[in-house]
């Protein structure tokens, strides 16, 4: 980690911001109107009070960056597994995804180095960039600010792999990669139900930013975004404002926006077992792409809701379809929300749970004992053209395989789940997620080397 | 406040419940596949565990709603004024307009009426609903349960009045009100720089909740929008993620999606003088309007920010564009945060704050000694079709009388502050805001009667 210095003058910087497309953000416009001696100082600092012109002087001690010692609320960016994945899961989100505009490989590698750099910073509560701005006003900050102040905030920034990463729509090989490809990463296929937007869906790249302060999430994404101009471009994002499971005993389990309790049952940290089985791709899995083992696949997919419908049907129908209490979230067959739902109990005309209710349709005893490690969020995205909330969940779910762990069982909610009749997938996509980065590397090294 | 009862029965409905509107919402539709004999439980109670059928026996008490007793954070939804004005400024929005579209005064009433009812309740942290719906699974749920387990949060509702609600676009006087419509209620006029989306401006109604949950204030404009199924229309609706004011002495400055701090010299809810000068509607003001002494007006304006472009701007173009420091939010002439700018201090090329910095454009020295009470909020909605961040502040302003606190200074920023260069103003709404609801009263009334 280089620190933040009031003294490096612009020709002093990191060797990642002389990258001619990175260099860009940098150049300098003509200085406008009047100006005087002053000494920017973004975050805060010690050293700069002294460079300060005299009527400034004394604003240089008043913000210290924060968020640095906030213990529990601060996730270490490098490890074995990247962060974000079984960290408990914050209760904010920004999701991106984007499109690699550049066919030169080191470009494409600075690029994931100048991100591992910038997201191992933010992560610990401080600036996107190393300082170089200090002490140069001439030059664009190199971090947004909007942050400035706030704690770490239990920021995780997690990067992902698409499929056009290894060939692009055209089928080339910008890269050089495309012999590593995962052989489970491709486009998921076409599903009933699905009304996909483009606008929404796919991606060379994506990065799942999670706080628990929406401020910060955006702010990762939003100078992880101007690190790559030039580089990348984003496809498209999507904020979240409420997650939908739980990845930690620890935590109680959240509503989704049909007013249902949601993941109940999900893939926990605590129980490493099940993540080593269910989440991540283990050495061997895929001789092809050894580079993933320690990874995982990470599902994105945005589910409509239609609100107002559902909001219109009976308690009853609503139970029905989703197999549970909307109270306590305990199955139909009893008990409480951590009871095991009885599927062959009958009820008057049928099962008490019915067969097309959504716990029944995806529950692993049903599905080969496939499960998976949801991360998802509610997201309301505004009013839709008929005044309709334009809101859902933004389901997200890291599995070890994708083709027994996910596809199958979308393919039957999307035919048999009672709950489809008020769902909408409008956006869809589908990465792979490289293991943590260790000590000096950046994430996916081990892809392009 | 009616008790949640598990005994009532569904024609033990609350009369707001019979009017035809809003009986639309509580028609059962005809029972789907199996039902059995549950109770359907939302927000948890005492009462059901006796009534639910065996195999159920056991959920009802683990589920009790919180936030009832929540302290500090939760506000009493009546009083001499609307609470979410000078109320500490939540952190989190979800802001609704609304078309009426009903032609009968007596329905508009009756929606005041359940919305007053639905919006006290759910400031204690209570359902929407009465709890009509226990015992009753062939009802919808009168709460949509997604914020069933959530304290109070802190939330607000405020409602306001457009100028549709007086005389609609066919100039009709629909309820009986024109003639009492404020002379300062009227669209505002169009200003340099506005591009405005007629799917984001305007309303006859308005409805801003904030919470310290995004949860909660999403859940708080769903509700209120499913009472008022048939008798209006969401319109348009923004979420915000972060204020960009303080409305306390109590609280820090935030900051905007510029990345400086915004809202350092707002009127504060101590300063009770200003408070009485700048915000709340006196006895007098407007003899044709006397039902909004202890009101006030909200200007809503969505400013779209382009935010890649700021972002190459030099720390030096930035600090002059808003006439303070990125990092401390002093201004340019020196001293701290909260230091009187000097606009007379000169520079090397002229005044160390530009003459068209936003902090000399708005501010009260040059503008009559003009404030508001400024609540606004940044917003993040997505990416745009060329890839940039969808996101700006969502301006929420509280005025005495928008004619000279509010319409001569944005016409003045709009011709000469340099931040406009940086800023579209795409939607935008105005709305006279009653005052507070008194024991018995509906929000409002004074108009009614």
């Amino acid at each position: 980690m280089q620190q933040r210095s009031g003294q490096q003058r612009p020709d002093q910087q990191r060797p990642d911001q002389q990258r001619p497309d990175l260099q860009r953000l940098e150049q300098p416009p003509a200085p406008r109107g009047a100006r005087v001696s002053r000494r920017g100082l973004i975050g805060g600092g010690a050293a700069a009070a002294g460079l300060a012109g005299a009527f400034v002087a004394g604003h240089a001690s008043a913000q210290s960056p924060s968020g640095t010692s906030a213990g529990t609320s601060s996730y270490a960016f490098r490890g074995a597994h990247q962060a974000g994945i079984v960290t408990p899961a914050q209760d904010r989100l920004h999701f991106a995804a984007f499109d690699v505009t550049t066919g030169s490989r080191a470009q494409l590698v600075a690029l994931l180095r100048a991100w591992t750099d910038a997201a191992e910073r933010m992560t610990r509560g401080l600036p996107a960039g190393g300082g170089a701005v200090e002490g140069a006003p001439d030059l664009p900050p190199d971090d947004t600010g909007e942050a400035i102040g706030l704690p770490a905030s239990g920021l995780t920034i997690t990067f992902g792999f698409g499929p056009g990463l290894f060939r692009d729509a055209h089928g080339r090989d910008r890269f050089g990669i495309a012999d590593r490809r995962p052989a489970a990463l491709a486009q998921l296929p076409h599903f009933p139900g699905d009304v996909l937007d483009e606008a929404r869906s796919y991606g060379d790249l994506c990065v799942q930013a999670c706080a628990d302060d929406p401020q910060v999430a955006v702010h990762a994404i939003r100078n992880l975004a101007r690190i790559g101009f030039g580089t990348v471009a984003v496809r498209w994002s999507q904020l979240g404002f409420g997650r939908t499971s739980t990845t930690s005993t620890s935590q109680s389990t959240p509503r989704n926006l049909f007013g249902f309790k949601d993941g109940t049952h999900n893939v926990k940290a605590e129980q490493a077992s099940a993540v080593d089985e269910h989440v991540w791709v283990a050495a061997g899995d895929d001789p092809a792409a050894e580079w993933l083992a320690g990874g995982s696949y990470l599902v994105a997919r945005r589910f409509d809701m239609a609100i107002e419908v559902w909001d219109r049907q009976t308690l009853g129908d609503q139970e029905d379809s989703i197999g549970r209490t909307k109270g306590t979230g305990a199955p139909l067959s009893g008990g409480g929300e951590f009871t095991r739902p009885d599927f062959t109990m009958a009820g008057s005309h049928g099962p008490v749970i019915p067969e097309d209710a959504h716990v029944s349709v995806v529950h692993p005893d049903h599905n080969g004992g496939a499960r998976m490690l949801r991360r998802g969020y509610n997201f309301v995205d505004g009013t839709d053209a008929l005044g309709g909330l334009n809101a859902g969940l933004f389901f997200l779910a890291y599995v070890r395989d994708p083709r027994t762990q996910f596809i199958p069982i979308q393919a039957k909610m999307a035919k048999a789940d009672a709950l489809m009749e008020y769902l909408q997938v409008t956006g869809s996509a589908l990465f792979a997620v490289p293991p943590g980065a260790g000590a000096g590397e950046h994430v996916g090294q081990a892809l392009f080397t």
